[in-house]
């Protein structure tokens, strides 16, 4: 009946797989979990792939058949969302037959999801799902115009209730896209909410880098020569960011969104850079937040007078959060995170203080595959 | 102040760089708008890049100087929003510096926009930017839950205004992403009311492969041997699609958004296959929309029954839709499309009943800069 646009969609198809070489698989995931990786070249040198799973900078080599195909089979992986790249003559790049990739920072992934007990929650269930929007407000505070994401919970559209707000802060080298694509913020929330395990909520995501005002992928276009917008990570850590939370970021949400506006339904997590950046504005606005969410960084005495401050905000303002019915404290950081020492330090400062917390040390390093289980975890606690 | 961070930064870029070799810059766009890329590779064999500047299938050679890095130049590029890969060893990739990509598709392309007149209504300027929303909403006519975009105009989230709808349909092999991703529906929108140039609207973006809930980049993981969720493309030029608009979608806006719900402020638009699904959905309910827009396809022969009842419908209710108050029947066709045949078909059943419209014939085929030089074109022209 459609014998026309099927010509098209084939020729289209045919143009690609001309320049992909033969149609191949990939990644295939069998039922053990083992994963088999494909790429066809006749020309090629060498190709490696490089995945999330792996020991840091370890590759796993694929084999080339006779007809151009490499391939290279895995060991069965724990059910988890993984990223991978091939490194192809040494250029790293996406699987070319796999449409799931991420971006983090500059470079781009191809993304593998081994389904089971473990990835569940990040999928992409057939639960209710709220709605992603990305908004641009005004920073007095930054001078700038900004993009930034709101996830709205299902039921958020047809009801006139009011909602907690969760605010979710990325690392280093990360932007407003980073807690969606990477980190699957609205899947997880989705299926905690369909699950009675999280309490339908707001989540407002910021792009941390406050020279910026939307991430690199949709920057505006520069020429040789010309300065480029957007700064480096030096003012990530300074008061200007956490200052823009407070200023302009929450008044603009409990503006423009059904909100319970007061410190019971207000939470504050970050990972990294943003977990510093939660400790900075929690810790000075001790009247803003009863949930603080600290993943993957604690009191780095390499960072100087950044942390001398804080170590007075948190002096100064411990007793004052518990004064006022703080409830939750919550820390997350892996055995392996070279930031695993200055964890120590933000425990033994709120040990100091007799001030509670709950603290998730869990296998691996600085990975999104932690992140992402902090925030499931963290989220499940807040609100209630 | 930060040098922790420093450390962490300049170790993940250079665990980055490890893998790509040393540092090189591309795109780099000279003053005169000629284009050098650049990619590092000690052993590649072959390295070409193919650019949607180009005739179909051409690629430019990239030569590799004594220190590793391959780089070509092209001539000056017109100013417009282009789409590139480097091919490697036959090997389809990704520019490795380039932070700015999308998918059509299964397949990731670098972007790159060349400065000027041309592409300044694409760009992300500093004008008041619309907020654009992925929602999920019920689809009892398809028996699916299923995500779209939603862009509301600058404005919206203060106002208690009303705001007129344009409906924007893909193309085969497309879904939910292209109209922004491909399409910078939104930025396009942006600019034009920042100019006064267009009304302030609402646009919905669907996704008109009937069978699928979601974009192939989001949905849920597959094993081997699982069957695959979504079908082709066999089901996009049924009434399946075009039924769900009327009764499920248009709904849906209306109840959820501040929405003018009348055929006055109603209009609907597509590109190829999604320019079928246009006339099919318009034709057959003359009375809904006052704008119809029809890019890029026309009464193509080769779809057999689909265009025999499309022309019923057209003799039908043409008459209809005049008495009505219809405003605008648009047209945009490139010279060297491949369906320009149908669209003189088109344009003389049009003119059989003495039907007016506008009719948009450019350079170029079908492609995505036409689509986007349409879509500018007569948003400009609606709700006035």
């Amino acid at each position: 009946m459609l014998a026309g646009l099927f010509v098209l969609s084939i020729s289209q198809a045919q143009e690609i797989q001309r320049q992909r070489g033969s149609q191949v698989i990939s990644p295939e995931i069998a039922q053990n979990n083992s994963v088999t990786f494909r790429l066809y070249s006749e020309k090629a040198q060498s190709v490696v792939v490089n995945g999330s799973w792996m020991n840091r900078g370890a590759t796993l080599e694929m084999g080339k058949s006779a007809d151009g195909v490499w391939s290279a089979k895995t060991e069965p992986l724990k059910p988890s969302m993984y990223h991978y790249n091939f490194i192809i003559d040494g250029v790293s790049i996406l699987d070319p037959t796999n449409p799931q990739a991420m971006r983090d920072g500059k470079r781009y992934s191809s993304t593998l999801i081994i389904p089971g007990e473990g990835s569940e929650f990040v999928e992409v269930n057939d639960v209710p799902h709220g709605a992603l929007s990305k908004v641009w407000y005004n920073s007095p505070t930054l001078e700038l115009t900004r993009r930034m994401y709101v996830y709205t919970p299902p039921g958020y559209q047809d009801s006139k209730e009011k909602y907690p707000v969760l605010y979710l802060l990325h690392g280093g080298g990360g932007d407003e896209d980073a807690w969606t694509s990477l980190g699957r913020a609205n899947y997880i929330l989705d299926n905690l909410i369909a699950q009675g395990k999280a309490k339908p909520m707001i989540v407002v995501m910021t792009n941390g880098n406050p020279n910026q005002t939307v991430a690199i992928s949709d920057k505006k276009t520069e020429r040789a020569n010309e300065s480029p917008a957007g700064g480096g990570p030096i003012t990530m850590g300074s008061k200007a960011f956490p200052n823009s939370i407070v200023n302009d970021v929450i008044p603009y949400i409990e503006k423009n969104y059904r909100v319970l506006s007061d410190k019971e339904n207000r939470a504050l997590a970050g990972l990294s850079m943003g977990a510093l950046q939660t400790q900075i504005t929690g810790m000075n606005n001790p009247n803003l937040f009863n949930y603080l969410g600290v993943f993957s960084i604690g009191l780095q005495t390499e960072f100087g007078d950044t942390t001398t401050d804080l170590l007075k905000a948190y002096d100064t303002n411990m007793n004052v959060l518990k004064q006022n019915g703080f409830k939750l404290f919550y820390i997350g950081v892996g055995k392996e995170d070279f930031v695993y020492k200055g964890v120590e330090l933000l425990r033994e400062k709120l040990d100091e203080h007799n001030f509670e917390y709950i603290y998730n040390e869990t296998e691996g390093g600085h990975t999104w595959a932690n992140w992402r289980n902090y925030l499931s975890d963290f989220s499940q606690r807040l609100f209630k």
